[in-house]
């Protein structure tokens, strides 16, 4: 497995001493699941926080009714986790899964603890990150709010244009709240309107 | 103005000395502001981060037919800015609006930016809160893919019980993203479940 990605990225961010990147990196797992497997359960505590070295991965939740609902996708150089759960080490109300065979680079609660002790740049990385993930969630709701499916449709395949290419089209339809058959007749309605 | 819950909130997260307290406080610019007034207007680079010290406000988006849609009140010991604004210090897609007379302690970028570096604390106290943000902003996402209006609405009355004495009805219909109408057939479906 590469790490490299995973320093290229933080290297954006924050300069790490070499000294500071070998103790950070002397705390990541770099761990592979096959597509299907989990990487958080709900009911379980989320106990690390992942960095997408290779793959693609989706949050969920399930409902009442057994029905879920995509949160989230992540592919290379995404992070992934329940941050309610890992935050406050409680049982998860999300699922993790893997969409394909993915490589992560983990880190676990009691490490990340420690490391913001050891390299408090750390605290800056991931604030900076954490700021752009409440901003992005934030525009989420407004969409969610003001925007007719088609847009947000239309909005998905921009701003993920990557990873609509690596998910089923049902886990598109979960991810913007429709149904897939209704996706399907938006996907229609664009292409004849391309056509016309 | 008594900018002691201001410090209270920030001790709860971090320990600051008497010198960092005097450096911060030396930073924080407090205002008062009319209901009605606004502190942040969508196309103007929002310049401030504001806790608020007393009052209620609301951060808004108008959509392209001009209807108003809220994201977020803010009471006492809340923080509210058009986050992605500030961060990029680009222009605002948000308004952000006093409901009542305000009194904000507020923080302006560029000495944010030098906080950060005279006082690495205060990374860890915005890391910890804005990752607090991000996962109510997560649940809402949730809430609103999976829960009905009226259970939308426990919910809020619930979490933000204090808020909803405050504003008016339609401002937690826009909230809810339904009419005030509906809001309004909900309530009387609600206290008419309670007198059975």
């Amino acid at each position: 497995m590469d790490i490299r990605p995973f320093l290229d990225y933080i290297r954006q961010y924050v300069d790490l001493s070499a000294d500071e990147e070998t103790i950070l990196l002397s705390k990541i797992k770099q761990k592979k699941y096959l597509k299907g497997q989990y990487v958080v359960q709900n009911g379980d505590v989320c106990k690390f926080e992942s960095f997408v070295l290779s793959g693609c991965l989706k949050a969920f939740y399930i409902d009442n009714e057994g029905q879920e609902h995509i949160l989230m996708f992540a592919i290379e150089n995404w992070w992934i986790a329940d941050l309610g759960s890992f935050i406050s080490q409680t049982p998860a109300d999300l699922n993790v899964q893997c969409v394909e065979n993915c490589e992560l680079a983990q880190i676990h609660y009691n490490d990340l603890q420690q490391l913001y002790l050891d390299i408090p740049k750390l605290e800056r990385f991931f604030r900076i990150i954490i700021q752009k993930a409440f901003v992005a969630a934030q525009k989420r709701i407004i969409n969610n709010l003001t925007l007719p499916a088609v847009d947000r449709y239309l909005q998905f395949r921009e701003q993920y244009h990557k990873i609509e290419q690596r998910v089923p089209q049902y886990m598109i339809a979960s991810y913007l709240g429709i149904t897939k058959e209704f996706l399907s007749k938006i996907r229609s309605q664009l292409i004849e309107k391309k056509e016309e």
